[in-house]
């Protein structure tokens, strides 16, 4: 079974690199953006096959170690 | 109009960030994970309304600047 967990700053959060990716796109003649935002995707592949027990797992990665839950939100989805 | 942009290393290129996140849960006691890849995902606000103009303009920023089509693979989507 595939993870596919996002992590994305929490709203009110700074993201400087979000903000450098915006610079860089006006810079480039991209008009028109409001905002920009970067986050983090990560796939993991697991042995697990069954979905409640998987789920449970991912849940419990993400708030040990995959996100800092000060800053950042997750959400993730399951793909058999 | 939201523009949401998946950025993936393509197969075969080495995910160091990845094998970290795998060693780390390991580490942590979750087993049975077979393989862990990172990648970005970047949110834009686009003052662009017509669906057709948006695509091309998020198509063009990730050949552009976003993604390093040498190694890494893009995917948009958009959300009016």
């Amino acid at each position: 079974m595939r993870a596919i967990v996002k992590i994305t700053l929490k709203n009110g959060v700074l993201d400087p690199q979000g903000k450098a990716i915006e610079g860089a796109l006006n810079s480039l003649g991209f008009g028109g953006i409001d905002s920009v935002r970067q986050g983090k995707i990560i796939e993991l592949d697991l042995d697990e096959t069954e979905t409640e027990k998987a789920e449970a797992a991912v849940a419990e990665m993400c708030e040990k170690l995959l996100a800092n839950t000060v800053i950042e939100n997750y959400s993730y989805e399951l793909v058999p």
